[in-house]
């Protein structure tokens, strides 16, 4: 193919790492000049694209692209907006097209899990189908580790050790206060359809005892009468209990807890997580006197603790990304590859995208303990090597120093507008 | 004084560096051996001394006891237990003393907040009468930064820089996401008489139009109509909005905004906190998105990001306070004094108990901006040297290595119990 521009867009929700892809991209593409000419990120993910919204990455400086390595979210702004499919509206599919000639993009670089998968498929598809030659690359990226075929996906590995090492923290608050205070702990983690973040927790313990003492997985049905029973027990054995509960945690006819159905002043639906509801529940059926976390938007933003294996390993999927492009491949995604020996070590594959798109990897049963609270062996020998490595950012007055990117605007070459 | 055993006692809720002070009585106390025999730990705070259940801290290795310099929460358990007043329950009083007769016991090193202080106090006005000798020295500890005299508390600076860094990076991942899905991020911070907590949040935003936008500050009366009103405001000038709650937030009539008056299907006070109500209030007036997380202990657990100032300070009064009993002082208090020029600097001083005991520091207004929402130039030059330096504890396994003490029991000479 001759030298051409490349579009590198981030989608769905951010992650600590989502930034260190973004840098393989722009760095791998820096050295094929004979291919790449400039690489253009979408301003808010893929509607950047749509409305013709380029950022020109190639005015930040080199150090500013590097600084990427160790800044979380989405420096180029992301969306949730996902495109329908062909036949329902071919006019957004054409549209990034035409977005994508006027502006000689002939790579197109699409961070994101698996819906975003989907729709970089369905641009590949088209542009085939409309003779317009472009090589479309999925970069994988979710913290919900849920995309099928890689064996773990860049995002999760450090939410899954921030989640871990909050619970031993926190579980070693409870300990020191048992005795005449709070006995049950309850923090809510991500994870709406999976429990690979909930599951990750369990690296917190050591040995028998150790929190977390319960784990609610999406994957297994919540009994009520089973948790309380436990809850109980645990205090009993040790003092304290320490439940991770995922979001996604539901009854075994599929209603979330979070969906408490009480409703405020207003009539709204009471807002409360699943975590609170818990508390309520073991308040007033045990009488404990709890506490309870929600860690939100902390868990996958905390940069500040990211895992050094899923920096290497988002960086490493965003380069391949390039490199699959350069050889003139089309509709597929790098995937991560664990290798067989005991010792960790992990390389680079390739997935077709229609064996990722719109397929939701859960965590397998197992990996999840006979009574339905615990992790077994398994899955610790999968989860471990993912949260190795402290891959600190630097600090100047006590903060970390996150990178801000100029951001400057690629002219306008369409004299249309498109709304979204 | 001939020589005597000394005992150490965690009271309260803990911090991410109490075992620092901890680690500074031990290590100072051994190397005064003319003065000090052993130290005595009270299981479980000042109820081990009570239950004459106390740990010989001589049978830890050197290593393990420095190892506390990295390990949050309270190694030999805390308690909440405030001793009711002379008056009330002089018996409580006059155990604590016939324990210490019975191990020989004449230091007394108490590690806590307000409350401890009058508890230590009043032990050191009972030995006086009773002609028991006994030096009472505390040991300052509260994440609540409300200890007088004193220019800040251990502890307190390593919640606040969790929370500033936590403040930071949630807001970058609302910043990325704003164009298409949640506009507003809420955190809730601890702090439930003074917002210092919630103030330090302010060191997140470094320039105008920085997150954090809105800090709900304890002494600040909320206002339903004006907090709306900036809330729609900020998202219509940046895009989005952080607000950082402190749980202590009220009305002016001191109702906290947590005490929501619902109720749930079993008639039970909703247990929600203060994040989850504002963000039923901003959805249901202005319609906006919004996510919500509560931190909860991982702010008071987090010694993975501790400060290296409150780690050297922690130490420090731990030390101090053993040097302080050696030169016989009695019913005193370690003090951080700060120095006076550009450069922060710092020294121990010393206070009597009585200045410290049942008062507390609440943020002065010149640390909140004039709006009610915001932190001064003054308070962030305050805060900003108490969050400096990052104390990473050692890692192993891609998790935090943290102490476990044996915790043995010192044998009992008393043949009577005391409930408690």
């Amino acid at each position: 193919m001759p030298k051409a521009n490349a579009f590198y867009a981030q989608s769905g929700g951010v992650t600590p790492v989502i930034n260190a892809s973004a840098c393989g991209v722009i760095e791998t593409a820096a050295k094929h000049k004979r291919h790449i000419g400039k690489v253009f990120a979408g301003r808010n993910g893929i509607i950047g694209a749509l409305r013709e919204d380029l950022i020109d990455t190639s005015k930040e400086s080199k150090k500013a692209i590097r600084g990427l390595m160790t800044t979380p979210s989405g420096a180029f702004g992301s969306c949730r907006y996902k495109l329908r499919s062909l036949e329902e509206n071919r006019a957004e599919y054409e549209r990034l097209i035409d977005v994508f000639r006027a502006h000689n993009i002939r790579y197109f670089f699409y961070n994101g899990g698996g819906d975003s998968a989907d729709t970089c498929l369905k641009v590949s598809q088209l542009s085939q189908k409309l003779g317009y030659d472009l090589q479309a690359i999925h970069v994988p990226k979710t913290i919900d580790n849920d995309l099928p075929v890689t064996d773990n996906c860049p995002g999760f590995g450090s939410v899954a050790k921030y989640i871990a090492i909050s619970t031993r923290e926190a579980a070693l608050d409870v300990a020191s206060m048992c005795e005449t205070s709070t006995k049950v702990f309850i923090l809510e983690v991500m994870g709406r359809h999976a429990g690979w973040i909930a599951g990750a927790a369990g690296l917190a313990a050591e040995q028998a005892g150790d929190a977390p003492h319960v784990i609610l997985f999406p994957e297994v049905a919540f009994d009520e009468a089973r948790f309380l029973a436990k809850v109980q027990q645990t205090v009993a054995d040790n003092g304290y209990c320490v439940i991770v509960a995922s979001e996604g945690a539901q009854t075994a006819d599929g209603r979330f807890l979070s969906d408490s159905g009480l409703r405020d002043a207003f009539g709204h639906a009471q807002l409360g997580g699943v975590a609170p509801m818990l508390a309520n529940l073991v308040n007033s059926k045990l009488g404990f006197k709890y506490h309870w976390a929600v860690a939100d938007y902390l868990q996958r933003a905390a940069r500040h603790i990211a895992s050094q294996t899923d920096v290497d390993q988002a960086y490493a999927v965003g380069e391949a990304a390039v490199e699959m492009a350069i050889a003139g491949k089309n509709a597929v995604m790098p995937t991560i590859i664990r290798g067989s020996g005991e010792r960790y070590r992990w390389s680079i594959g390739e997935a077709p995208l229609n064996r990722i798109a719109n397929r939701e990897k859960k965590m397998p049963k197992s990996f999840i303990s006979r009574d339905g609270f615990g992790i077994t062996p398994t899955a610790r020998r999968y989860f471990e090597p993912l949260i190795k490595g402290e891959a600190y950012p630097a600090y100047k007055n006590g903060m970390p120093v996150y990178t801000t990117l100029k951001k400057e605007s690629v002219p306008k070459k369409l004299d249309t507008d498109f709304s979204i």
